[in-house]
């Protein structure tokens, strides 16, 4: 039995929102098994480093998807990050190279550089990935772990939703998806309507969410919340963190994006923020709820959670879909700390 | 020149929100010009009901609308509420028995009952509908008076979308539009995604909304935090208020319908809270951005706002288009003791 990462038995989707549980026992073996499927990307790399430097996890792969970068150029940089980390050995399983329904991906390099990593443009990987791809591997550690593996979806959810395609038993085996994605009752980052992950395969991100999987989602209305200063980043860089400069090199790119369109001179903590979830859920509070994707139209992408603050006259694409915990209210300087903490560790 | 009815000059579409300017000159003539295009229903009742009472309003027309009935119905019940105001040379003009797109209208006979106006089941009235339809008197009226007449918006905006594509000049001739419609950042109440009036023609909404004209919207994000309680519904009731009784009856069956829906004993001031919005705009604050509607898939009906905090890569859907106010907050105590006021003048 390995350790459990909790989350709230009792979020409910009927009153206030509810604390999540703080995890008792960081640090004591066994360790939680974790797959992050993700589109390393600036702060994708931030949170592979907060995991590889989290003890009570234990990352038991990598999967990669189209986002921050074309699935080709992510999955090399998910290589790369995994050499920077001497973990040679890490599985690293490539996605697919676009969403589901078809088409050129959306690509985010306006934010993360052309070379996905802040224009660092770093050497060639050595190291190889695994011969499975991302949806095959994630099938195959979910049936020989069963209700041991979590995943941290940090990118469009194409990979996943592949899974639950091959896999019936798929959703039930998976212990926990943490997801860092949509915008409740909030505006997007693509435009007013979407989130760029969600936006990236809404039709991946609709079969996820009512899939029945034990699920909980991260908007960006919360880790827009969550600012590393360049004072903060500037911290990280002269610590004794073991890829302190690295990440403060990356950030430079990043960081100049985030003064451009949000006036912020700094960064957000998305895909960081949804790690601190997995580690420490008090640090939030959750609404649980039917979750929608719109997929279609001009809001493409919409994410739309049902409050259950009303009885609804008849039905609508909301009835009777299973619930997921969506992140409702956070502990921000909660959450800086988690993540200087952990990127600051040698 | 007529009365104006004053509004925000200054709603900022990327600062904190505007609050609205009082009118300072109630009860003076010359009284500002109205037409009401209105689907009564419960609260539409009430609206006419507290516009007849206000002296700096002078009503010059209803035009009528499906919603809470079918248009059939609700032209019969506007002229029976003008008989019962004694207004019996008031125009109504009969509008639009479909939306823009065609097909059969929602009708909210369960919150409005099958007589829309609460099963009171009133006699035939004796009154009849001006020969012109609604789109037509709208676009006839703003010609007589360009600049100087407000609409007030209750229900499906067909019939102004209607006289927008009638009369290119309609859209800067028409002094305002206030709006009952939307839910902005919070749940709809036909299905979590949609408010019923603008899921009631959700084309015709985009057209209205991306029209230019000057518009005001209060959403029911505002207007379910404005309620009259069972004690506030009997106060009128037992005041000198010249329609207390016949409120209060038509009210039962809605105030039923809040309990089972809501589990409110008392209403949401939904259509008045728009009203009170244009007697008194200090009551609220407005947020001023593109708004757009979605027409397509399960978010049909949802209205998404452009809040202007962030610069967008590249053009979407909102890009370039004409800004609108939306009602941000609200002074509900404010609005309920003005609806009252309205309610129990003699």
């Amino acid at each position: 039995m390995v350790l459990d990462v909790p989350f709230p038995q009792e979020a409910s989707c009927d009153g206030d929102p509810v604390a999540g549980v703080p995890l008792s026992n960081f640090d004591h073996p066994p360790r939680a098994k974790l797959i992050i499927d993700t589109d390393p990307g600036i702060d994708d790399a931030m949170t592979m480093f907060m995991a590889f430097k989290s003890l009570e996890l234990e990352v038991i792969g990598l999967t990669t998807i189209f986002g921050n970068g074309s699935t080709e150029l992510v999955t090399r940089n998910a290589l790369h990050l995994c050499e920077v980390a001497g973990l040679l050995d890490m599985p690293v399983a490539e996605g697919f190279s676009e969403p589901l329904k078809g088409g050129l991906p959306r690509v985010a390099d306006f934010v993360h550089g052309s070379d996905g990593l802040g224009n660092t443009f770093p050497p060639d990987p050595k190291i190889k990935t695994v011969s499975k791809c991302a949806a095959e591997f994630l099938v195959d550690k979910i049936k020989e772990f069963p209700h041991e593996v979590t995943i941290l979806a940090l990118g469009p959810l194409t990979n996943i939703a592949g899974a639950i395609q091959k896999d019936p038993s798929f959703a039930k085996n998976v212990k926990k998806i943490f997801v860092l994605g949509g915008s409740f009752f909030a505006s997007g980052n693509v435009n007013p309507a979407a989130e760029a992950n969600i936006y990236g395969d809404p039709d991946a991100a609709d079969i996820v969410f009512t899939s029945g999987a034990d699920i909980v989602v991260i908007g960006i209305n919360l880790t827009t919340q969550l600012k590393l200063t360049e004072s903060d980043l500037l911290e990280i860089r002269d610590s004794k963190g073991a890829f302190g400069k690295y990440i403060y090199n990356m950030c430079v790119f990043y960081r100049n994006w985030h003064i451009e369109s949000d006036g912020l001179n700094g960064i957000f903590l998305h895909d960081p923020g949804c790690l601190a979830a997995l580690l420490d859920p008090s640090l939030f509070t959750y609404r649980k709820g039917a979750l929608r994707v719109e997929t279609q139209g001009i809001c493409t992408g919409h994410t739309l959670l049902d409050l259950g603050l009303k009885k609804w006259n008849g039905v609508n694409p909301w009835s009777d879909q299973p619930l997921v915990s969506v992140g409702w209210t956070v502990n921000a300087q909660g959450v800086v700390n988690l993540v200087k903490d952990r990127l600051m560790r040698p």
